[in-house]
């Protein structure tokens, strides 16, 4: 069978890119940066949809939906924030097209112009403060916890699939608090249901931490992230939760009357996942024969494949089939029997592992026969034969196996991949030579951080939340530092 | 209690919009003709959502993203397409802001403009249609059965909430198939899906037409559409479904490979519900009192509010509802207890029926000593007292009964609203005093229905599928017809 992919080792971003596409999840489109998200991509993020929206429901969260349209002057009234987005913004400056004079084609109506443009929303902060004015005047008011399921737009110039897009899908949480406390216990929480749902539906272990001044939120007080190592050793950010202060509330004029009867400014947070997920999924598990998936997160958990001759085989083995299907459905599980006749089995197979696909049965007459059936798991590509009878608890059970070792298989990875460096120089030689999340001790300065990055590409993930105090000196300057910072590269 | 809403008498256009904002279902934003769909409403359109999104997997269709920006060049491909578009669409023709040379705010950067302007996406067909050329190429690739949820823009001058925004979110189904036939069967098939919606979800009786040329949707051969009766006596066209022959698989050189090995045009369907929906609901059944919400579709089923005058009181209520509510929940019923000492009874009371929950409860200390509980139906407003022991089994049939009741009372009025008109005099009549759907023959072209809606607004709203062959005449032209079509004022 003939090669589908490039292999990791010889080139990780087309092995990447080749995946994407050959799996069938998405696509570029006629549109600069923009992406299709075919059906089976689609399908993945639906359920991260599904599963990250019953975690925000379950912790008191509401959805609502607000314009995609903000006006420009919005953008302005926070100063860092307009800093940050406005060199990729894409901007409505009309409303109507009109024949062209010549005949031929469509132009713009010069005529139906806007008074003030509309930008495309990079981010809906501004848009849901303005409106919040209107929602909050008393503690009463207070927490208001309120998410969005929205597409988003920002400029960039170099775009790959699910990482960087033109236009990307996300969630977007804006929440209101009217202490300190409760907006940066709000930031913490959903800080936490990130890391969980990466760990627990993903099979993705990352590190939470807090974001340097440098990467940090346009607008935030702070930004805490979840950091993942992909396995060409690159960090990637897989989600950020910003403590946003009253920034947003000043710049928007919000305040409440707080019990005591005093106007105060309210306190915000913001908080967002994206289509990049499905990046950071792919690369976290995939080989060289395809994706691999989380079973918690498969659109397809069990592919069965029929093995015949004659129609007379295909009938008996169907009939077999339906009964298997229909007690691994009762468990629970999504079951995709592919009888077509246009394709043979071991093309099959391949498309199945292609497609990540963590269980694929095949089953013929000696099968039948014998009370047997081969099974074969994608992560580990091992094949058996098992009885057919109480298949399904063999299955339900190696779901949940196969969830765990690619969890594991991760995990080992990254801690296969996590260098100490105590000196610039034995740093820059770990970034050269290893890459992966490397520890080491930073003075606290931006200035550092930058020159570090000028000269080695990589730059720090994350102070992280959980590790030990560790007093110890800038590798660079030689200044005092308190704990060691995760640096690497980063997608 | 003060009045919150205008009466559907004084002001009916007045009492649609009080009862959307005070309801908290959406308001107006900054950005002129779109809205912030809030909380409340959003729950709402989700449970649509959820059901609809079911159907369509039911029937084998799979869900896709397709990028919001349309290239200008694109929407001219197909002739009547951009004749019904072009004048109603927001243009991107930048990417990046600057800062102002005055140093105060921000400017369209000029030096960022776009090689060919981009087309906020009023309808996906082009940018699909596009991108199915390269997924079709044998019979073997179809049908290619695919949904997308999305946000659309269409620039309207006059807006409403839910019925006409600029913005709004919808889903646009867009089938390929080998067959004209296999392509209507499709756009019939979700035309029945829309119905049986509205029906059983939405307990909104709808009639199912053809729509005329003068109202299709630009592009296609035959638009079908749903069309329920509002309680102004305008008509709502809640759904459309549409055939499109292969007229977008021309415009984009869409051709497959059939059995016979000959190239063919594909044939095509596309088909859309949207948050038009949510102005549909709202106005089929609500009252002068608030909202009135099918229980299959209300995101709150049962509010329980609490009597009490001591701290003592409410423990011992609390814990009663405590038991209620998780026997409800059993029986998955949505339960609110409301406990908020800010508020009054009364004005809890008033608050839920402005929102529209099918059941309230209400229990004092005098109901704990005697087992007893306050059911109050929404619909019809009557209050109750039943024995609290087994009430959840009254509740689950109470809530079917809800359901069914205000379907029966949509149709009756339906019904009572529907007149027959057997001359253009008649006819005039009719529309001026009664309002509601009118059965009149027509000669089928053109010019006769637009001189009747330029003489009276009322336009056809469909030439309804079930309704009996019936030799007439029209009643303007007196040419001969084959049966009655439903003319209305129309939304």
């Amino acid at each position: 069978m003939a090669k589908v992919l490039s292999s990791r080792k010889e080139d990780y971003a087309q092995w990447y890119n080749d995946l994407v596409i050959k799996a069938g999840l998405a696509e570029n489109s006629a549109v600069r940066g923009c992406m299709v998200i075919k059906p089976y991509g689609y399908a993945i993020w639906e359920k991260m949809q599904s599963v990250l929206d019953r975690m925000f429901k379950d912790t008191g969260h509401s959805n609502a939906y607000f314009p995609l349209f903000i006006p420009k002057s919005f953008l302005s009234r926070e100063a860092d924030h307009v800093e940050g987005f406005a060199k990729e913004c894409a901007v409505v400056t009309h409303y109507r097209l009109k024949n062209s004079p010549s005949g031929k084609g469509i132009e713009v109506d010069e005529t139906a112009r806007l008074e003030e443009e509309l930008i495309i929303r990079p981010t809906s902060e501004t848009i849901i403060w303005n409106t919040y004015k209107n929602w909050i005047q008393s503690y009463r008011d207070l927490p208001l916890l309120i998410n969005q399921w929205a597409n988003v737009v920002r400029w960039e110039m170099r775009t790959r699939l699910f990482l960087r897009t033109t236009e990307f899908l996300w969630q977007e949480g804006h929440t209101a608090h009217a202490t300190k406390d409760e907006a940066m216990e709000e930031t913490m929480k959903i800080l936490d249901i990130y890391a969980k749902f990466a760990k627990n539906w993903m099979a993705m272990p990352v590190i939470q931490g807090t974001k340097t001044e440098n990467e940090r939120f346009a607008g935030a007080v702070e930004t805490y992230s979840i950091e993942a190592l992909m396995q060409d050793g690159k960090a990637l950010q897989s989600g950020t939760s910003h403590f946003l202060g009253q920034n947003f509330a000043k710049a928007f004029d919000v305040t409440f009357l707080n019990r005591e009867g005093k106007l105060e400014y309210v306190w915000a947070t913001s908080w967002g996942v994206s289509t990049r997920l499905m990046g950071a999924l792919i690369m976290a598990h995939s080989d060289d024969k395809g994706l691999i998936l989380p079973p918690r997160l498969a659109p397809i958990q069990v592919a069965i494949v029929p093995i015949y001759k004659k129609a007379g085989e295909l009938e008996m083995i169907s009939a077999k089939v339906e009964e298997i299907t229909r007690k691994l459905t009762a468990n629970g599980i999504t079951v995709k029997y592919d009888d077509r006749d246009t394709h043979k089995p071991g093309w099959k197979f391949a498309e199945y592992e292609l497609k990540g696909v963590p269980v694929r049965l095949a089953i013929g007459p000696r099968d039948l026969e014998k009370g047997t059936i081969e099974l074969a798991r994608r992560d580990t590509l091992e094949k058996n034969v098992y009885p057919v009878e109480g298949i399904e608890n063999r299955i339900k059970e190696l779901l949940d196996e196969i969830q765990e070792t690619i969890y594991r298989k991760a995990l080992d990875f990254r801690e296969a991949n996590t260098f100490r460096a105590d000196s610039y120089n034995e740093f820059k030689e770990k970034v050269e030579t290893k890459g992966g999340f490397i520890l080491a001790h930073w003075d606290g300065t931006s200035e550092t951080e930058q020159k570090i990055s000028n000269e080695t590409r990589a730059t720090i993930r994350c102070i992280p939340l959980e590790s030990e105090k560790e007093e110890g000196k800038c590798m660079v300057t030689g200044k005092p530092s308190s704990q060691r910072v995760i640096f690497a590269k980063a997608y």
